[in-house]
C-alpha cells in the first residue's frame, strides 16, 4: 500500500505567524500518521513551516518547485520536483495529493483550491474563508472546513479509513 | 504593433443562456476593435459563444485546448493550440492574454482568474460576483467589474490607449 | 476548414546562415500556400527567419514562447502564446502543428523531433542528418527528408491534399 | 544534505529483456548507495524494472506520471507525481534528476536525453548508441557512456563525491 500524500497549500511570504504555527503543527501531525507531506517546496510561509513540522517528526516531504533548479527548495524538503513551469506547477501540486489542506493565501492558493476541486480532489480549508465562491463543491462534500490541524487530520482519517 | 489579445473565460457546459448571449456580444465587439480573441477552445458555453461572435464579425480566434488533439476544438477557432496538459493549460490561457474578461464559471474559471491575478494580469469580471476573495487585487486596480460587454470594452480601451 | 499549421523547428542563436536563408524561404512558401507558420517564437535563428519570410509574404505566424512575457517574442510573430514552461513548451509546439519541418539544431530541436514522433506527428528533416536514431519512424513513413524548402512543401501538400 | 536523485529513463513496453535485467540491477545499486530513484512511473519496461530493483533493496522511488491519476503508477513507486501533461512530463523527469541514466528507448527516451542535455544535466547512456547526434554534448563532458550498471554508478560517484 502506497503512503497517503497530503498536500498543504497556503501563503508564502505573506502568511501570518498564526497560520505558520498551525502549518507547523499540521506538518507534525501528518508525519505522525505516517503520511507524506507535499507542498510547493519554496522556503517561505506555509510551505516552509509545514515541511519543518513534518521533518522534525520524522516525516517525508515532497516539494513541487515552480523553477528549474532544485537548489531553490526549502532545506526541509526531501524530494524536490523541479518543474520549470512557474505557477503552472500548481496543477501538479493538487493532482499529486490524495487530499489538500489549504491555509489562507492569495491568488496562488486560490488557484490551487480551484484546480483541486475541478479535478475532483477533496479540499479542507483551515482558517480560510473563501466566501460562497465554491459553494457547489461544498454541497457535494468535496470542500470541507477545519478549525484546527487536529480537525483536518480527523477529516482525512474519516475519509481514507 | 502586435494586435491586442483578449482572453475570454467562463463556464463551459454549465454557462447560462444569458451569459452565452453576452459572450457572443463581447466576441463581436472584440473583433470589431481589431483585437484577437483567445479562450479555452472547447465547443461549449462561453468559449463557443465568444468565438462565434468574433468569427461572425470577421475576427481572429485562438483556442488553447486541454487535450492533445486539435480536432476537438470548436469550429469557430482559427488557431488551435493543443497542450495535452488538461486544466494545466489554464495558466497558458491567462499568460497569453493581454487582458482577461471572466464570465461566471465554476472552479476552472476561478482558477483562471486566480492565475491571471497572480501573474499580474488585469481581469474584468462580467456578471461574476466572486465575493471578497480577491479584494487585495481590486484595491490595486488589477481586478475590475463590468456590467455589460460594452463596459468591458471601454475598460480595455482605457487601459491600452 | 481550419488553415493548416506548419511547425518550423531548428537552431536558435547557433543556426547557420545557410539554414536561416532556407528557413526564410520556407516561411515565404508556407505563407504562399495560405498556411499558418508556428515556431518557438524567439527572435533568433530559424525561428526569426522563418517568421520573417512568412510575414513578408502576407502570412500569419504563431510563436510558442518558453517564458511568461509576450514582449520577448520576435516582432515577426502575430500571435504569441506565452507558456512560462521553459523547454517544456516544446511539446506544445509539436502538438499544435499539423506537420513539423525540422532544420538542424541542438538538443532543443532534437527534443521537438522526438516529441513529435512520439505523438505520431509527421516530421520532415530539412538538411538535418539525425543518423539512425529515428529509423523505426522512418520505416513507418512518419519521418521524411527534404533537400529544399520547395521539396518540404511538396511533401506536405502530398499528405494533406 | 538532500539525497541524490538519479533519473532512470528508457523504453516502456518495448524494452528488451536484457535491458530490463540491467535496469533492475541499476535500481538495486542506486538504492544501495542510499540515492533516490526517479522515473516515468508507469508499470512497464525500464520504469517497472528499475523501480523493482530499488524497492527490493530498500530504496525510495519517485514516479512522474503522464496522466492525472496516481492509481496508474507501478506498484513499486513510493511517491507518485501525477502531472496530467502527457509526454510533456518528460521535461520534469529530467529537471528533477541530479543525473540521468538512459537505456535504449524510442522517441520518448530520446526526448528525455535531449531535454536533459538542453537543461545542462549530465546523461549516462547505458547500452544506448545514439550516433553522432549529441556529439557536442559529449565533447563538453555532459554526455557519457557506460557499459554496465556498475560503471554508471562509478560515473555518478566520481561526479558527486
Amino acid at each position: 500500500m502506497r503512503k497517503l500524500i497530503v498536500g498543504v497549500m497556503g501563503g508564502g511570504e505573506n502568511a501570518s505567524p498564526g497560520d505558520c504555527r498551525s502549518a507547523y503543527r499540521l506538518g507534525k501531525l501528518i508525519a505522525g500518521e505516517g503520511w507524506v507531506l507535499l507542498n510547493g517546496g519554496r522556503p517561505a510561509g506555509i510551505m516552509e513551516w509545514s515541511a519543518r513540522g513534518a521533518k522534525e517528526n520524522g516525516g517525508l516531504t515532497v516539494g513541487i518547485l515552480p523553477g528549474e533548479n532544485s537548489d531553490r527548495a526549502s532545506g526541509n524538503i526531501d524530494i524536490v520536483i523541479a518543474t520549470g513551469m512557474g505557477a503552472g506547477r500548481n496543477y501538479i501540486n493538487v493532482l499529486s495529493s490524495d487530499m489538500v489542506v489549504a491555509f489562507p493565501g492569495k491568488a496562488g492558493t486560490v488557484s490551487e483550491i480551484a484546480l483541486a476541486l475541478k479535478s475532483r480532489k477533496r479540499v479542507i480549508l483551515l482558517n480560510f474563508a473563501t466566501g460562497s465562491l465554491f459553494d457547489c463543491y461544498r454541497d457535494e462534500g468535496l470542500l470541507q472546513t477545519a478549525r484546527t490541524p487536529e480537525e483536518a487530520i480527523q477529516i482525512i482519517k474519516k475519509h481514507f479509513y
